[in-house]
């Protein structure tokens, strides 16, 4: 099994069909294969050997797909760069799993200057942009006008396919492991159960380096459906592409949800194709379904929990617990039963299920789990035991099976679909001369479901400010994991054990909302 | 990917459902994945390591259910029996499989002694019936008794899951190496294409030893619903059963289709929750396709093209292409386009890709083709060459990749949805003293699709007749191998290199037929 089998099938199938819609842009499932193995045969002339890592720092676009099928056609592993990420984050990524090619397009060429300064290894740059190259770099449409296709080159099974990067809880990024085996059976999963054909029209506005939205593309590739591809979130734009271009599908963390409802425009737009919505990455959800529900009576709702180590799916609660039934008892709160092929256990501190009904620690098994983190022995041996992926979530499952999340043991923080690693931005904190200690938590926020919240302790003697925090936070990190609030204490609640208690620095913030 | 997760999963989901129907006995998923867990304790008790073959020669039952998952719960692998075999190829599979475990049911304890005083390493016997076991037996019921459940061995991916035989062109079965991956992307590719859920009821009548009776099962309990098992087919019972059972899918051969159709009950019966229908396995379908859309207009009928080493779908024609346009067209003809994540190819006999319309011999890849035939690296090699699956039939793909079938290059019979490799039969007729050449081709049959038919030539100065030449035959193979009819003549058409043109034996049989 391998990730181009579906654009193979389609080639063979319906090459007429349109495969990409972006912006005026549309090209047919021949045009698109054709400049798949061109790219390919570019990338391959760029030194790229079976296994190599490429990376792409970009907006949503149609050549983001050619990257993804171009890469694979010709042997290679992504390397998705995260958008939010500053210089530092991008290098340490580009390092740390030795990627040597790296597309860049309009919006991010003034990043290339900072990343070929200081990588270990300065990556050829392409420019993947609608313009003229920049000096020092390559030319997208060049490579391929000037390539002679190559022919896939069949890696798949337990092959990589993608190294995406996630968080740590050490603060540094960890790469993710996924073959072609993960990615293919964590697509097929979820097709199994939620029945899906070539002519639906997804509108892919998630961005393309994050799981979510890459999973799905692979997905609808599979099938042989149209993509409609989005640069990224602005709600006018999406409310009005739903529309222009009869979008039938597509997957939004419930932020967007609220934008798009709140929008002036969204009473305007004739919404009648739009017929599913998956959402997923947020820990409380019940308003936004009752107003989605209000709005859009004839939309099929799903909610999806899942994580980039489950590449990502791991369960789905279906359109019918979203009935008015299910929000009344409670099940349109849960994120659904594991999905096909996927086995998940509540298990406690010593690894063992606890009963019904009793929160412990989420952990799961299938063919979607990852294969460990990139040049992590360490941290892949916490993560996976026995075979079961320790999420570091909290949750408990009913009599029937129905998955609750009802924490983030491995404390995270969800903000605006982005999870945010409190140790992550703590380390950065503590960088601050003025710091002694600090504890970083999420706390509720009406638009990104929880905002990042700093609670300091300043060295004795010292003063420091909410602004000075946050500018020291932006220089070393992405501005959506420095904190957006800063709060200063003459100390932080300790356990016994001189752990921050964290509990209790979140229950004032939460008391109200949960 | 391990088999036994839908059960997993269905164990921790719905406990409380209906997994088994069998007679009058029914049996919860709960009580079912007791019963497994005792069954691989008491296989493991008996011997058996991982990887160990266990078979079970039977009619369809829920034990037979049982025994599947209870194999592979414990470890093993299943090396089911055919219930059409004579004790010598009964004996030459387990031999070459050196399967050490055998269930039998009542049925089949006449052959119990045969087996025992041939086979190499007489096997454990395990008496499955409902009465008392035989002595010389061990008794299936007490076993479970006094097993303790134990947990599941957790082999998967590709660990081998089933070895399965089919007949082979030299004239001995071939087993083929089925691992757990292989059917379980098998099963998944056809849940991805075909809507399923939970609330569906199978009937499960085709022979479970039999990948399209066995895949199917391992489907639906992947899903999580209710099997309705029949011994074997019997048109008033089945036609019983879809009504009493409230039936809504199974999948027949076109032979048992019609046997329903002419039956007197077939009108007395309701089988308005009968809904989706899946055929195969015969080479003219298209007078009964007519039969069933007159007689069943709300049925929606798909046809599934495959064979033992693709596990077994290829391809599905979906239910929209049997509409009345699509059988004006042709496209009701068709066996459909390959599943997802499998690739077909139309080749030529140096391999190369013919254009579309042209027929050449139909190659198979994707995660669902086998490993390869047990000990038969040779026969393994002409069958998988790069990746490919070479089935040996002929066909022809359409601009929009729908396959049709036209020919069987390997020279095989489908007579009642079981293939007869014409060289098995060759060789058993050939053995007769007075044979001094034959050939055994397929000719039409208004019941089975096709009727086995031998051509010999005597040795000079010597006669034999049908009766003779059938009684025979009855000696050595399955009475379905046997040849319906025998015509004797001086010589038989021959090619410049000696081979027999069995083109023009057939072409007077078939000329108004096709």
């Amino acid at each position: 099994m391998y990730l181009t089998q579906g654009l193979q099938r389609a080639l063979q199938q319906t090459p007429e069909r349109i495969v990409t819609i972006c912006g005026e842009r549309r090209r047919t499932f021949g045009e698109f294969g054709e400049r798949v193995a061109r790219l390919a045969a570019a990338l391959q002339g760029l030194g790229m050997q079976a296994g190599d890592r490429v990376s792409m720092l970009a907006m949503n676009s149609d050549r983001y797909v050619e990257y993804m099928y171009g890469t694979w056609w010709g042997g290679g592993v992504l390397n998705p760069v995260n958008i939010r990420w500053a210089v530092a984050e991008i290098v340490y990524s580009l390092d740390d799993c030795d990627t040597r090619l790296l597309l860049v397009d309009d919006h991010f060429l003034p990043l290339v200057e900072g990343i070929r300064s200081t990588a270990r290894h300065a990556p050829v740059f392409i420019y993947a942009g609608d313009g003229q190259a920049p000096q020092g770099m390559l030319d997208y449409e060049t490579l391929l006008a000037e390539a002679t296709p190559v022919a896939d080159a069949g890696r798949g099974g337990q092959d990589l396919a993608c190294i995406m990067y996630t968080g740590g809880t050490t603060g540094f990024p960890k790469g993710v492991m996924q073959t072609h085996l993960n990615l293919w059976s964590a697509c097929v999963q979820r097709m199994a159960e939620i029945n899906q054909g070539r002519d639906q029209r997804d509108l892919h506005v998630m961005p393309l380096f994050h799981i979510a939205g890459l999973a799905r593309l692979v997905c609808s590739i599979m099938v042989g459906s149209t993509q409609v591809i989005l640069p990224a979130f602005d709600p006018a734009q999406v409310l009005r592409t739903l529309e222009q271009e009869q979008v039938t599908d597509t997957v939004l963390v419930p932020t967007m949800i609220l934008g798009l409802l709140a929008h002036p425009d969204f009473s305007r737009r004739d919404l009648s194709r739009f017929k599913r919505l998956t959402y997923g990455a947020s820990p409380s959800v019940g308003a936004m379904i009752e107003q989605v529900v209000a709005k859009l009576p004839h939309l099929q709702l799903a909610h999806s929990y899942g994580l980039t180590e489950a590449c990502p799916i791991v369960s789905t609660n279906p359109p019918q617990n979203h009935s008015p039934e299910a929000r009344k008892n409670g099940l349109a709160g849960s994120v659904g039963r594991s999905g096909l092929g996927v086995l998940v256990k509540i298990v406690d501190e010593q690894g063992d299920e606890v009963p019904r009904g009793t929160v412990g620690e989420v952990i799961v098994r299938g063919p979607n789990i990852m294969q460990g983190y990139w040049n992590k022995p360490e941290e892949t041996a916490r993560a996976l035991r026995d075979g079961w992926l320790h999420t570091g979530d909290g949750g408990y499952m009913d009599a029937q099976g129905y998955l609750f999340i009802v924490d983030r043991l491995k404390d995270m923080i969800v903000s605006g679909g982005e999870n945010v690693y409190s140790a992550e931005v703590e380390n950065v904190v503590a960088r601050h001369p003025a710091v002694a200690m600090c504890a970083v938590i999420g706390i509720p926020h009406p638009q990104w479901g929880e905002a990042v919240h700093a609670v300091v302790v300043c060295n004795p003697g010292v003063k420091s400010s909410e602004d000075e925090i946050r500018a020291h936070c932006r220089e070393y990190i992405a501005s959506y994991k420095c904190p957006k609030t800063v709060e200063f204490r003459d100390a932080l609640p300790l356990t016994g054990a001189g752990k921050v208690l964290k509990r209790d620095l979140r229950e004032p913030f939460w008391v109200n909302n949960r």
